[in-house]
């Protein structure tokens, strides 16, 4: 049966007159030898390309005009039947796929270059034919939202979810979820699910996944085999290493941030290697650590976001300080300079702030590095006036451990959870 | 005449039994051989330990103990004998240095271990020998504040005080500022001194300037040895370019963080490499862009701080970014997420602001990387809600950029100077 989905105008003919499918596995003479599957193309398309999926999962786009040869190397029928075959087999282990929408359920509207979310869960599953082959991978859409539109609801929902399936024979869940906030709904899942016994990770790509350098496939793939041959649970963040695609990145999901708008390499392990790294197939382990504090699994989900992020600055006005004041939050997490430290002129109302029974807690701007608050008179004086320096704590994790302490905590308890480690949210 | 400075007890002993002064140069034999200048301690120093400058600029703790013998190579008054001389030189180039505090112009209290700001300029020159011997150096306090205590209000004394000699005969300018909101400063004055013909350095230490592991001295020289070779003017943070002691990094002024909370190499140029490194007393330039787009000195030293710093976080409340509102502010700069967005429950608010004439602009809090906001629906969204993206501009440089702006432009021209590139703020 002849497919050619997308294919349109000169490649449509292009691909007739050699007699390729959409599915086939081709060899491509062009400036080099390209060897792959040739992927389907969507709507409004260019007819001037080919799109092919390279054995590393990395989809290219060929111009027609450059191909001096094609040959068909195996058909699609021959492959579908093995993996037909493949899919079957009892033996391989089981993966949920959760997904929440961004990127890597999205694609590229032709007519716009806009990325607009509609691939399901199963759609992105059988978007990447290499998972068949080392996991039986069950897939469910919870949400289709940009990451930016992720609301502290949602993560409820996840982890309720997940909840759900903490005795369930999966091997590890992936939740797919949009990359903009993608380190604060793991740090929230790494407080609310702790001793979760089933490893979690968190997948996103920064280019949308029927894109031709798309690197959801790589992730996800990366993703399974992390999930499957960690030997140890936690919530992770796993996402491209850098540019190349040679080495996929396992982040602790509360020392994780998004340190780059745009490239593949944009989530980084703050002050430190990735915990794990998967690379041509096998999960290197670069941190001996065990994610959770506590071995058996004590949800907690609940949260309350009466809690602020205050990044302080020259020229911040107290009096915009007051206001926050008046929203009778129940938290403060300061976004301070250097070791931990706010402007003199900040002093009396965040004496105010503490007088109110406000639990006020300092991190830094400078994101790596350790708070210190007794090493110079400034940090001295705000801890006497009732800041209290939250160690290395990445200040969105803090703040997103402050909206789950508030929720799950008398405000008399705060103090302490704050300071206790829970899900590797404070470095050694 | 002996001298023998804040030496006690078993270490005064060992000085006066081996005939050696503060300020000999000196070989000792310990766990390795170390040459250099014996350092003055401080009051409630313990006395353990020898204090030596070695060539590099670096200052290290000998423990007495551990020394197998100490050999004079030449005695103190020898050096500052030559020293007088070279001082004379009237050959060497002029360099002002102007103090505003922070850890540079400060010493440890060894009774409490904490770090307070006494040193004068006179005395943090004084403190760095080899200075004398590139450049005549004339020192002068401006104020003397830790960098978390800095407001605008100093910027503008500051900017000020330069404005005064940018027609004098000075070849470089240092300026001695505490690391925590440096490149808050260095900023400001980028905008506000646009093409001022002087190379301007600013010039911290994460560790104060008597301390056995001060970074005071190395930065201080490689700022002089910059700013007397770099052959260009502009405004640069110069700092240690990592841990060890060969490189001092020389960064734009607007395109620098700090990215650490302690450690020497914390400040970082983002998305690129300093503009020039000092290599063993040697200036490499590593970019070849001007500083300053405007090649005619144009100072513009006025700012209003009626701006506010948005940082978007899921769970941000609406009705907190009301109470901002309330405080009639004329620009708001968002640090959104990702490419540049803020959730569609900031929506209603975004408008609202818009209509009531607040300039809007979009940073990312990924810090590096673009926004772009045409990609995804949300970013089109909020630019037709009135949000205008500020490339690849560091949000608090964006934030320090409306202050200048609104100091000294219309608000109907506050647009067209944010997005027009006035002092490497931008990267290309």
């Amino acid at each position: 049966m002849s497919d050619f989905k997308g294919y349109t105008g000169k490649s449509l003919e292009f691909l007739k007159k050699n007699n390729i499918n959409v599915g086939d596995f081709v060899k491509i003479s062009s400036d080099i030898t390209y060897s792959g599957i040739i992927m389907p193309r969507y709507e409004h398309s260019d007819d001037k390309h080919l799109a092919l999926k390279l054995k590393s999962g990395y989809n290219i786009g060929l111009e027609l005009e450059k191909i001096e040869k094609i040959e068909k190397i195996q058909s699609k029928e021959k492959k579908s039947e093995a993996k037909e075959n493949f899919e079957k087999d009892p033996s391989l282990p089981k993966i949920l796929l959760l997904s929440t929408g961004g990127t890597i359920a999205s694609k590229v509207d032709y007519r716009t270059g806009a990325v607009t979310p509609v691939l399901t869960a199963e759609e992105l599953n059988s978007s990447v034919p290499e998972l068949a082959e080392i996991a039986n991978v069950d897939a469910e859409v919870l949400f289709s939202e940009y990451s930016e539109n992720i609301t502290p609801d949602h993560w409820l929902k996840i982890a309720e979810k997940l909840d759900k399936h903490s005795k369930s024979d999966y091997s590890g869940i992936i939740i797919a979820h949009g990359t903009d906030t993608m380190h604060y709904t793991s740090s929230f899942l790494s407080f609310a699910l702790s001793g979760y016994p089933i490893p979690i990770a968190l997948v996103g790509s920064q280019r949308s996944s029927d894109r031709a350098s798309s690197d959801a496939a790589l992730n996800l793939i990366g993703a399974v085999r992390f999930l499957l041959e960690c030997n140890t649970n936690g919530v992770f963040v796993v996402m491209h290493q850098d540019e190349n695609d040679e080495a996929i990145a396992c982040h602790f999901g509360t020392r994780v941030r998004k340190n780059h708008t745009s490239k593949r390499g944009a989530f980084q392990t703050v002050g430190g290697d990735p915990a794990f790294i998967v690379v041509n197939d096998t999960v290197y382990r670069n941190n001996t650590k065990e994610f959770f504090k506590e071995k058996t699994y004590q949800p907690k989900i609940n949260l309350k976001t009466n809690v602020a992020l205050v990044k302080y600055h020259p020229g911040y006005d107290p009096e915009l300080f007051e206001k926050i004041l008046d929203m009778n939050y129940q938290v403060i997490i300061f976004e301070g300079t250097g070791l931990g430290h706010v402007g003199k002129t900040m002093y009396d109302k965040i004496q105010k702030a503490h007088e109110m029974g406000i639990f006020l807690g300092m991190t830094s701007q400078c994101i790596d590095g350790r708070v210190r608050m007794t090493v110079y008179e400034s940090g001295r004086d705000l801890m006497n006036l009732g800041i209290i320096p939250l160690e290395d704590m990445i200040p969105e994790v803090a703040l997103v451990k402050a909206m789950w302490a508030a929720g799950n905590y008398d405000n008399k308890e705060i103090k302490k959870v704050m300071l206790q480690e829970i899900a590797s949210e404070l470095s050694n």
